[in-house]
């Protein structure tokens, strides 16, 4: 079983901006459910006088069922008791439970790339909510396959590659782009980005990889889903924020929302407002997988929002 | 081309509960746009008084698309008009622009027989809406394949009757459901009616059937879509009222919503928050068709809500 | 401080119709945050093989807040050890941290009495959602000021009491009303029920009154919101459920929602419109606060939903 | 009776960017209810080969109320025959049935003055929808008490002017709003703009101006509305766009729109998550707006969207 997000022990980044206070860390714990567990994890961090701050826990079954747990606590000189904290998780939780977690100061942000292609929509609002502080990441570049959002992207002060697509072989361009992720970011995020990426760049990233997709999942998966949505006459269109997996627009679902339609609506009045829905969606799924809101529990999530 | 709904103009029956004035009529049209129509249309209503209540038309396309247009009208002694109404419409309208009407006496309640199984959450809202005077519509008859529910519709004054499923034959149960409704209704509401219709019984029925479809679709067709919405980790789970075709959750959507569900409830539990959209998305779509407010259009609707 | 509901230990009411396991207990505990409340809090749940199904907790302020938390855990045996618990959690949170608990066999439903008026929208709904199992309580009486809707209840096979107004002097029909609810009920619903009840009432009745209200409080306080609205000119109407106090319409706000509406709706379709809202809002108040879910903290209230 | 806006025959300016056709005009009419008032009016339209595109209509009361039409044609030749049409509509509205009527060629975008302080969500999100081409208005200048956002408004290519305040005597200030906006605007926008505006500047700007607010009015009028929301413990909050009159957040309200909030949110947390409400409300207001879809009656506003 593996987490969400691994952050390595010597990660000492400087902190970017954030909204959070510079003394608090989130703990996510999951495994097979057992009795004593929280009582466990509290002694431990109650051992180091840390002061719990939210707690939020998930048993997907009272008996025997697979248990999620977030806490996010405040403590004096944290960093210099990182590693403490570690050995003694790893005694009683690890050796003793079985469990997994990751441990992470909230106040290193998680370095993000963000992959856009022509529509800035999710881009600006990500860049816009990163500059007022809303979104506690370091955004560590923009990847586009097109040069048309430079300029603005730029303008917010952060670094724009432009890797070009180059037909229907991929491997040039992934190329590239792997090697301008490697060790410079914790996650992708795919804000509108037009390009399917191969398994093998998936599974090389070694990230977690965020997708808006512009319909409310699973009706009209693949390409053209307002066009979908227009010609079946739904009422509402929508759109889901998921981590990418191999399966095109399967992986697991992060946030959805909807907005209400109508048949006066032609199909690039349902991508206008979907756009809308597009952005609101993106930017809570990046923002609740940057606060470690977020696990993977195989190909669902637990959303402690 | 043919519109939703077409009652005889011989229809005399006594107005029931209603919660709309005596004298209005509603006026349907469709049919190819062209320039003056609704010149003509108002120009007849005006000849004899008609006072417009309200209107709303839309055109699928500015540069020779289809027309649709809804029309509210209060009329003095307006049962007598209506065949001179009829005339000159069938001349300025039918004649001179080819177009389709439906013209129809608003205090003159459209009859209207519910299907229903075990559950009674959908049932019930009908019942009640009716009993306070928000569905101008008179329910003839409740039909179940089960007799759970009888007691609650007859405590409403409806006639109540079961007709057991009798296996995978269903000639024998809808040759009685056809005798039931002959000549007595306007149009069927499916309020959570767990058996699938013949094509044979929707051609013979010859009106109307709304269905309710637990879950937003195009997403989880079929049975089971709470199981299926689970399975899939949505995070909204919605209804769908749309009319019955042969071809099972396919037919023209009427209307739509969701609710925010989250990784904690079970698939009993979306079924449940579900069961609340479905009884407020099949109450709106009973009202608006009850109201001529909705007009079909191939396998799209144009909802005048 | 004292919490929302005082539940004595020696209730030993027979369980009545409840969706919720036999087994399972709720803790709240609030009081002033401290370093090792929860450490304390589950060392002695794991004392007794306390499995924690769920647990939410909520500091107002990170440094020297105060503390609210929700734990409902299973537990073997669970009526046979809660004075064994209860000497416990007196010893480690009350005496050591000087918190305030409230601990409850969640099996046991909490009984109440509905008060109502005329209408029977936010009514009809507790009582179908009671006979659906969706809400863990026991309806122990309806009273109404008026007769409609008595035989409407006696169908849910629930108790009726018709109490008529007396004029402006409430003091014989409270006194009834005290007559009536004195040992019988946990907490009182008022589904739009249209009287002001005295500070004298509120005092002696002892238990959590829960009001619904039909505006977005503090829009609209006191009598004719939807009239006041349609004054107004709002573009959306609303509904409050709020626990009573003596100041009208200004209690601690439990839950609160809106739904859009259009200048053609006049002001009985507001009140139609937001008919849906009331009986919602209220029905998740009552469930909410069915479940230990609600927390009072002075005018507010923590909801752990 | 005054309509909404008041767009001058001789208007001819170039058009800007829309995403509106070239050759549409929009129609709005308002009066006395009477009968044959649409019949009129479409002979008119029909006379000259228009093509009604859509069509709405209210009347506030069947019997002898106000009636309110917006019609959307298009014409060939528009520009050529909007003379004629007003000669036709003056003969067969105004005399015949005494009601007011606004005619405007909608290929020509409305101009617009947008006021800011130091928030920038809701002027951005203006701009970006202004370049999108998603609003059909010239954005003429942005006006700011403060010089922060100045650099982000140049780069949309929008003229910024920096107006200080200077203490409680606005004449100096005002005077100088007034001579940038003389005959340059056909309306202004309060994008979040942190003063209150005198009834002098109302009157002589001589134009509509839209304000947001940020809360559901009629609740927390006046300053710190977020502070006010936390300290009764709502559970949604919201915003208001409306036009301004003299008295402050009372004028008619065009658009609302509320968020879910909890318990946990701080009054920082309320205003970023109203943020979004606020840009969401104001843009739709704006849009509508620039689109003559909402007439002034009164305190209140008919929304033909």
């Amino acid at each position: 079983m593996t987490l969400t997000q691994h952050v390595p022990a010597s990660a000492a980044r400087p902190a970017g901006k954030t909204n959070r206070p510079g003394h608090q860390a989130s703990l996510i714990v999951q495994g097979a459910d057992a009795t004593g567990i929280v009582a466990a994890l509290t002694t431990v961090l109650s051992g180091h006088s840390a002061n719990i701050v939210s707690l939020d826990q998930y048993s997907d079954n009272p008996q025997g069922g697979a248990f999620f747990q977030r806490t996010v606590f405040t403590m004096d000189a944290l960093q210099a008791a990182l590693p403490d904290l570690r050995a003694e998780l790893d005694e009683h939780l690890v050796k003793k439970f079985g469990l997994a977690y990751t441990l992470r100061d909230l106040s290193v942000p998680k370095r993000v790339a963000i992959f856009a292609s022509k529509s800035d929509h999710c881009l600006l609002d990500l860049l816009w909510r990163h500059r007022q502080e809303q979104l506690p990441v370091d955004i560590a570049m923009v990847i586009s396959n097109h040069p048309d959002v430079a300029e603005e992207v730029r303008s917010f002060g952060i670094p724009f590659f432009h890797v070009p697509s180059m037909g229907p072989d991929k491997s040039a361009a992934e190329a590239e782009h792997l090697r301008l992720l490697k060790d410079n970011v914790d996650f992708v995020v795919l804000a509108r980005y037009m390009q399917i990426l191969s398994g093998d760049f998936i599974e090389q990233a070694g990230v977690p990889i965020i997708n808006i997709h512009h319909s409310f999942l699973p009706a009209f998966i693949g390409a053209g889903p307002y066009a979908k949505a227009k010609e079946r006459g739904v009422k509402l269109v929508g759109a889901t924020a998921h981590y990418v997996t191999e399966d095109l627009d399967e992986g697991p679902i992060i946030e959805q929302d909807v907005v209400r339609v109508s048949h006066a609506d032609t199909a690039t009045d349902l991508a206008r407002r979907g756009a809308d829905v597009e952005r609101a969606v993106l930017s809570r799924a990046v923002l609740w997988h940057a606060e470690d809101r977020v696990v993977r529990n195989g190909n669902h999530t637990i959303v402690f929002a």
